[in-house]
């Protein structure tokens, strides 16, 4: 059985840490490229300027290459990848990683789908800074067979987290495996945030919006595992405080915005 | 003149067929594999989680064919069209059709323009489970000319009713003519929805994000007819709902979104 | 100095003009057609609606073109181009110029990005009735280096006025240049539209919106440099009096889209 002293559980990362790390995001002002997917943009831009970023989704492969370079991180989605968006990623991946710009990979529905499972492990080798999946995603990385519906449970991320500790040292990634309580890990240490509603399930985007931050917290000084993990801890104490003031999803997200804006503004 | 008493004019859905409708929806969960159009992407997926739905946009050709075979519902929309996303819903009609999944047509303003126009006649003999559409694109789809501006009114519905009814008996489908009063036939039967709020034609992919739930319904055991109805019933109560309190289009959608919630939940 | 006095500052645009503007639009309901950017369709549809009028977002070339000659005002938004929708941009623009369509460009980004700086000079000699950019944006058009971060400020939209008038001039459109002053000119006269809030910047697509504002008033009758003072002081007014009630970002959009309901509406 797992307790909070079996070593397997990882402790709770101090709200102390995530504080400080969420004003020198607020004050770094992080430009944030996004190739993410279709569904999920406009809530993405919206996170991550409540939090104090600047998105910017550049397209087109020769201007996505040159956008990199100037970004301060990048973040790749495969939600809705088509040959297209491959093509723009692979640029924006190879000049990021010339000149030294952080990107994170949130691999959207990976198991099943073939197209971007193969596309996925073939961005695994380029160096991602971090990965932020649920269970399902993470364990499918790793070529277990994925836990099908319901894999956003604590449980299940916790589960997921021996596979997480692997891929983080296969790829020198820190990884994020979300759920109801989030794990981060570099492959050694490790931090469960807890807290995050179910009703965020019930808002679109919310786990790629996620992704977005966790993109331009890689771009902070400071150990990346701490930055990481201060994002998880952004959007789970964010969420917490706006669903209980929510009267369902639709309220939810104007809500979320609103707290994300006061926490990184440190006034909440 | 058409009144209660004229064979003509539908009898009022049940709400009592409605609410045991949207309690087995909930139960169900489906799993709504979406291929819309760019502009109301977010607002369908919030509308479909709010509902208790999953919804998923898999737009790769080959993935689209993989995940219309997995998925327990198909949503086509011409709303954007372009040749790429031709390709992939016709590779995705293809693949549910072969695993029985039924796909719901919603045709986006076919008419004056060609392209869609000759793809939605062409999508009609690909036995469609379900049509949602206004007064003016189903008048379009059986070869009458448009009405122009101002179809979203009751009477205009109304008047759409023959031909709706004439396209189900072509088609095979359930079809959905929606305005200020919602229609609903089989070819032979047909259900009258009231009460759709004119605010609600100010939020943008209200009847975009209703096709989905249409999509969605068609998924579930039982009457077809009454199951399309549901689904228009569910929007047409939260949406009179969620109006009675916005002071205008930007409140109305999260109220919505909060009333479907919680419409569908049983909480109200 | 710059001071009131000085030629050099436009006068402020009189809210009995804005107003009387305003009614005309909502009567005249124009249909709007945008080939806007992937990550605002959604808020610049909204807008767009809650201001009275009728967007449109066609992108296939043929049906583009087909559209644009349908439309009362075509919008053209650079902000996630590439190939196939500049290649829809350009039939669409051919289209509406030769059926007299007035067309506005919003050169998002241009200046560090080729492809798209390129595509924008291409596009300034094909008769745009209207331009709506940042300080940046427009000294970039005029081939003055970028300010960089930070181009939203007041100060910084005054600085760009020469390069705003040069630019109207050699084009023939109007300019508005856009920050926490906006200032609006046909290259001789101008107006200046004070109290954007700076809370606006946290949403994203609030000036791509505007932009598609700004191509829907150029299809009124009236002096096209008032009518685009008048989109400018729509989202101007609406910006301030939902920064006063919003708690953040969140909750700013929608209040921002009752605001502009209510304004049009002759309500507020």
């Amino acid at each position: 059985m797992l307790s909070p002293a079996d070593p397997a559980v990882p402790a709770t990362f101090p709200a102390e840490f995530a504080a400080a790390s969420w004003g020198q995001f607020r004050r770094a002002a992080p430009l944030v490229h996004c190739l993410t997917n279709e569904v999920v943009q406009s809530v993405t831009a919206n996170l991550l300027l409540a939090a104090g970023a600047s998105p910017a989704m550049v397209v087109e492969p020769q201007e996505a290459a040159q956008f990199s370079a100037l970004a301060d991180a990048l973040l790749i989605n495969l939600g809705t990848l088509n040959h297209a968006r491959a093509e723009s990623m692979l640029a924006a991946i190879e000049s990021a990683n010339r000149a030294g710009t952080p990107w994170t990979l949130d691999p959207v529905a990976v198991g099943a789908l073939t197209y971007r499972t193969d596309f996925a492990q073939r961005l695994l080798a380029l160096h991602p800074a971090a990965i932020r999946a649920n269970a399902s995603e993470i364990l499918a990385l790793c070529g277990h067979p994925a836990l099908g519906r319901g894999v956003d449970s604590g449980d299940d991320s916790l589960k997921a987290l021996p596979a997480a500790r692997a891929l983080a040292q296969q790829t020198g990634a820190v990884v994020a495996v979300t759920g109801r309580v989030d794990y981060v890990t570099d492959g050694q240490a490790a931090w469960a945030i807890p807290g995050s509603d179910p009703l965020l399930t019930r808002v679109v985007g919310t786990g790629c919006a996620l992704s977005a931050l966790v993109a331009g917290f890689c771009a902070l000084e400071g150990r990346r595992l701490d930055q990481v993990a201060a994002a998880c801890a952004l959007m789970a104490r964010a969420g917490e405080r706006a669903a209980a003031q929510a009267a369902g999803p639709g309220s939810l997200l104007p809500q979320l915005l609103d707290e994300v804006y006061q926490l990184a503004e440190g006034a909440a």
